[in-house]
């Protein structure tokens, strides 16, 4: 009899993922997993990744003892309907790990008022260019913030069990109301997306215009447009599940743009000077330097500017397994020699191959 | 005596730059260079980009054919001025290399009037991360976009000189009006650089109420605001420069931004699936993604996914003398296998990277 009965419904990138990690974490743990399509089913049972799955959701439902939906938030909130008819078992533990919070978490309260059911709304930030079942992967959320949320449905241990249940993500938790997560992923993820569209779309007008301009669009345009190429799906549904946060970030940005565009009719040149400085020192002041929402590791050589040096420094690698993401030579020094930047999914193999380059080389390394 | 005497006023990466192209393209020509601090111009002659340095502008440029000045625009318009009290050549040949164009033309128009001086504004649009004379480099403008303004002080043949002396930058030159010229990089360049420092400003702003909202700024608003770390200098000049422009498409962005609004007051997911939809197939469609701004020439290699792969593949290049830019495992296909992605800094080597792919694996290869 294992220790708990695991119901990972969905099983793409993130739920795949999920599982991989309760597994590993849990090895006496049942983890099945429910999806609609046959063959993520297929690849996750032929993977291991699961001890069982099937495409009856409530036949899984009501045997488990976790459930983790992991759908487009209107669609977990149909299974939470699902859920509330159901007879699961007493306490039973309900998470999700949709993009917005509020929305599943009041319809939960409401769905399952009074009910012997626990809720904690989850959201893992973090994510691939890969998709599905296929891409998953159990380090997918080390170092990754993961959101639970507080409300009238869970209690602190709660909150505990759960992270116990997850605690091989290797995540870090944090607790919030479902109010914040949404207050503040409209200022660093969902508003950006509409400025990231709306600039292609103004650059598109534009060319109406003169044609050549899309022929100029590049580096930081390009750098500012990329999320525009997102699921367009994904994308409604978050708007529709966060309107208000995302209008009021509307207003915010439209009267900063409307107060430089005072100064440059004013031609205040010390106040967009300063603007332009506070934005500089700001952003340079932001944990997003410090990485701290990838889950990888780098470290950083001072090289000679030399066209093998990366095949070199490589060389020093063979046969220690490294498991190494990215490699880029920067060139944000003023001085001749360049930063070779080699990207590593664990830190053991950080410090693996920091060992192996100062071993070999006389190369100065940074992390 | 050289067939023509050329003046360099300004050592940075793009004078510093332009004459390496210029000296390596004409051996003949005699290849001045003015510069007021002394380091750059120590390096300059230590290094034999040039054939004579000095602090005396006035004094080279007396004798020059062809005068390029690498300067912000109202410096440059300052040694315009001063140009104009100087016994130039005559019909001597002046360009600069600024970031807008509309305000250094319409000053040289007015200040050459009737002089039998030529004028044409340029603008390379190439740059670095590196920064000064230092990491100059021949290769910086090839295949990037090198705009040539039309105006009353130059003619047809006077294009073909000038492009004759910048022949080894292997640039694409574009020959635009100057009003062309600063209405599109508004688009493209000035006016994200405003939204890449608002945004900054609107997450820092939200944090006095949130104070993780910083925590949670990552992914697309990273890549979004990178460039809000760019020279106060440098971009108060440039908006100071081109303010209707700038001004333009503050109003056209704002009005998308109220659009956007107003279909998310009205629940209106249609409209908004197909505003993303459309910005998606709108990037998807631009020239962005033949990297034709870009001086660089990848390959992408499917790859099994392996930690050692990149060492693998490195091998294969061993002992040709291949400039290799970049190397990165791309995610972006759904499949198992990886994209490894190796960026060269010519087309030759691209080339030779190629075959020797082939001819020591059985991988694919795509350019």
């Amino acid at each position: 009899m294992p220790e708990k009965n695991i119901l990972i419904a969905g099983l793409g990138l993130i739920g795949g993922s999920l599982a991989r990690t309760i597994k590993s974490g849990h090895p006496d743990y049942h983890v099945a997993a429910y999806n609609r399509s046959q063959a993520p089913r297929y690849f996750a049972i032929q993977e291991r990744i699961v001890d069982e799955v099937s495409d009856d959701f409530d036949a899984l439902a009501v045997k488990a003892d976790v459930i983790i939906l992991n759908f487009p938030v209107q669609l977990s909130i149909q299974f939470l309907k699902t859920l509330a008819t159901l007879p699961l078992k007493d306490n039973v533990l309900i998470s999700d790990s949709g993009s917005t919070k509020l929305e599943i978490v009041t319809a939960a309260e409401e769905i399952f008022k009074g009910k012997a059911i626990r809720f904690i709304g989850g959201h893992p930030m973090a994510g691939s260019h890969k998709s599905g079942v296929i891409a998953s992967d159990e380090l997918l959320f080390e170092n990754a913030y993961y959101i639970l949320t507080t409300s009238a449905l869970s209690q602190p241990a709660d909150f505990e069990e759960l992270k116990g249940v997850l605690v091989n993500t290797r995540a870090k938790f944090i607790e919030l109301t479902a109010k914040e997560h949404d207050a503040m992923t409209a200022v660093t993820s969902h508003f950006p997306h509409v400025v990231a569209a709306s600039l292609v779309d103004n650059a598109h007008d534009f060319a109406a215009i003169m044609p050549f301009t899309e022929n100029l669009a590049a580096g930081g345009f390009r750098d500012m447009t990329r999320i525009a190429e997102s699921s367009p799906d994904m994308w409604t549904e978050i708007l529709m599940s966060n309107p208000d946060n995302i209008v009021y970030q509307i207003d915010q940005f439209s009267q900063k743009l409307a107060d430089v565009k005072q100064l440059m009719l004013q031609r205040q040149s010390a106040e967009i000077w300063d603007f332009f400085d506070n934005a500089r020192k700001l952003r340079a002041q932001m944990p997003i330097h410090k990485g701290a929402m990838e889950n990888f590791y780098d470290l950083f050589i001072s090289v000679p500017d030399k066209s093998d040096v990366i095949h070199e420094v490589l060389g020093y690698f063979a046969g220690h397994d490294l498991s190494i993401i990215n490699i880029k030579i920067n060139e944000t020094r003023v001085e001749i020699n360049g930063v070779l930047q080699i990207t590593f999914k664990t830190e053991n193999d950080q410090a693996t191959a920091k060992r192996l380059i100062l071993e070999n080389s006389s190369y100065d390394v940074y992390q």
